[in-house]
C-alpha cells in the first residue's frame, strides 16, 4: 500500500480505502464469499503476477499467504524496493530497475495500462495479468482470501486451513478489530495531526494490544491451536513494531519484546519460513524512515534494534 | 544547556563548548583544582541562585549535586520550564512567568545584565549573583566540582564524598569517556547530518555503553562501592535514554531496560531522592520533542514509555 489518506477535523488520520474490486476465482465463477463489485477473472496457473513490496505490511500479507499455501509455482512474485515517490513503487532492486516478467520500472505502469486515467492510489499488493500487463486487483483483503478459497486445487497438499469454517464468524470479528485498532492503529499514532489526536490514537492502540496480549495468554495462535489468516494479518504489524512503529510512529508504551505473550507468539511465527523469510528488517526500516520525510526530515535510518532477539527460544510449544 | 553547536564536513555534530569561566570559591581564594580563567567569587550562603531546567541533562547534574550535598538552604534554585526558543530558557512554570527571586522572565536577562553584548549560547545550568542579578558562571563541569570542594563547610554532615582523592585520576578518565562518548554521544547520533555520520556515532555510542555495562557487572557504582560525581554525570543521560534518546535520537540498539547492569544501576540511583526527585519524565520528553522541530516537525510528544518500570526492584544490593 502507499500511505495515502487524509485528516478529519480532529487531526485523526483516515486511510483512503478505495480499491479495484475485481476478483480472481475458480473458472471465473461467482465467489463463495464476499462482494462482486468488479470483474471476475479465472484462476489460471502462470497467468498472474503478485507484485508486493516486502517493506509494506499490507503487501507482505499476500506474500506470506502465497508461501503458506505453496502457490509459489503458480503465481509469480515481483518485489518493488522499499522506497517510492508520489508516482509509485519501483522495481529498483531488479537488474536494470525493470521487473523481469512485466518489463516495467514502476507498478504505476500496470495501473495505467488498464486505466489510463487511474485516479486513486497506486498501491501494493496488486495482482497483474501477465499477458496484458494490466492490473487485476489491489483489494488486499480479498487477494489473500481468494488465494485460499479459489486456488485450492493448486495449493500444496498439506496447506494450512487459514479460514476454518467453524471459526469464521469469530475470526471476522477478531480481524476487524486487528485491522482498525492495530494494523491501522499504528498509522493513526504516527500520522496524527495534533497532540490530542495522537493521545487518543495511542490509548486506542494500547487498549487493543492489551486485549491481544491477554488473548494470547490462553491461545497459542489468535484463533486457537492453528495458524489462520488472522495471524498473518496481525503478524505484519508485529514484525514492524520495534523496528519502526515504536520510535517512528511513537507507539512507545512498551516494545513488542516487553509484551511476553505477543513476543513469544511473534517469535514462533518468525521461525516459520513463510513469515521469517519474508521479513526484511532493513527494507522495512528504509521504507518508513525514508518515505515519511514529513516525520523524519533527515531521512536517516536507525541502525537498531538488534534483530538477534528474534532468534531466541519462544517457549510457546 | 541549549543544543547549540555545528557540523564538521563529515556531518558530525560538534558541541559549542565555550562558557563563562568564573568560579565561586571559599573566600574567593585560588581553587584547589582546575583553571582560573575568569573572576573568582566568594562562597556566601544565600547570595547565589542556581538556575537549572529539569529537562536539561547538563543542568540536572547541578540540581542533583546540590541536593546530595545538602546545599538547598544556602544556594536557591530557579527552574525554567522545559522548552525554550532561540532567545533562551524562560521561567514559564513560575507564577506570572517570572522567577520569584531574580524577577526575570528569561535567563537571557541575567546574561545581558552582566554582558550587554553576550555573544555565546544562553545555557543552563548557570549561577546568578542575586544582589546584582548578573550571571556568575555557566561552566557546568566546574559548577558541580566547586559545589563539592568549595562549599564544604555548608554541606550536610553526612554528605557523600563525590570526589574521593584516591580515585580522582581514574575518575577523570571515566568521566571524560562518559562525557565524549555517552553524554555527548547521544547528541552525536541525534544531530548527525548524514547517514554515515549517524552510523559512526551509533557504533561509537554502543561501544561505550557496552563498556559501561561490563564495568557495572563488577562494580555497584561507576567507581566502586560509593556514589561519586561520575555517577551523577552518567545518570542524567541514562534517565533520558528510553524516554528520548532511544527514539528521538535513534539510539535504539536496545532500550536501557534491556541492559541488565546499567538498568539495575539506574533504578538504584532513581530510588535516591536527589536523583529520583529531580527526574521529570514529562518535562524531559517535552523539551526534546518540542524544541527540536527539525527532528520532530509535528512537535507531538510521545506518551510512552511507561515509567512504572523505574519502581521495580533493582536487585543491586
Amino acid at each position: 500500500m502507499s500511505d495515502s489518506g487524509g485528516y478529519v477535523s480532529t487531526g485523526e488520520f483516515k486511510r483512503d480505502a478505495s480499491y479495484i474490486p475485481d476478483r480472481i476465482t475458480k473458472d471465473g465463477r461467482r465467489p463463495e464469499h464476499g462482494p462482486v463489485e468488479g470483474d471476475l477473472w479465472p484462476v489460471e496457473p502462470g497467468r498472474y503476477r503478485l507484485v508486493a513490496a516486502k517493506a509494506c505490511p499490507w503487501a507482505t500479507r499476500a506474500i506470506i499467504v502465497r508461501q503458506l499455501l505453496g502457490l509459489e509455482d503458480v503465481i509469480s512474485l515481483g518485489t518493488p524496493g522499499p522506497t517510492h515517490d508520489e508516482r509509485s513503487w519501483t522495481f529498483d532492486l531488479d537488474p536494470g530497475g525493470v521487473d523481469p516478467v512485466l518489463g516495467i520500472e514502476r507498478i504505476q505502469q500496470a495501473y495505467l495500462a488498464r486505466f489510463p486515467d487511474y485516479p486513486k492510489g497506486i498501491t501494493v499488493p496488486v495482482v497483474v495479468d501477465v499477458p496484458t500487463g494490466q492490473v487485476v486487483t489491489n483489494d488486499f483483503p480479498w487477494i489473500t482470501h481468494d488465494l485460499f478459497f479459489e486456488w485450492r486445487e493448486h495449493q500444496r497438499a498439506d496447506a494450512p486451513d487459514l479460514w476454518p469454517a467453524d471459526l469464521r464468524e469469530e475470526m471476522e470479528e477478531v480481524m476487524q478489530r486487528v485491522y482498525t485498532e492495530v494494523n491501522n492503529g499504528v498509522y493513526r499514532c504516527g500520522f496524527a495531526g495534533s497532540q490530542e489526536a495522537y493521545d487518543a490514537a495511542y490509548d486506542r492502540l494500547w487498549t487493543a494490544l492489551d486485549w491481544l496480549e491477554d488473548r494470547l495468554s490462553t491461545r497459542r495462535y489468535l484463533m486457537g491451536d492453528a495458524i489462520t489468516e488472522a495471524d498473518v494479518r496481525l503478524w505484519t504489524t508485529l514484525a514492524r513494531f520495534d523496528a519502526v512503529y515504536h520510535g517512528h510512529f511513537k507507539c512507545n508504551r512498551q516494545k513488542l519484546t516487553e509484551l511476553p505473550n505477543l513476543w513469544g507468539y511473534a517469535r514462533e511465527l518468525y521461525a516459520i519460513p513463510a513469515f521469517g523469510d519474508n521479513t526484511d528488517f532493513e527494507q522495512i526500516k528504509k521504507h518508513y524512515y525514508v518515505v515519511h520525510k514529513d516525520l523524519n526530515p533527515t531521512q536517516i535510518v536507525p541502525d537498531g534494534p538488534d534483530p538477534a532477539v528474534w532468534l531466541e527460544p519462544h517457549g510457546r510449544s
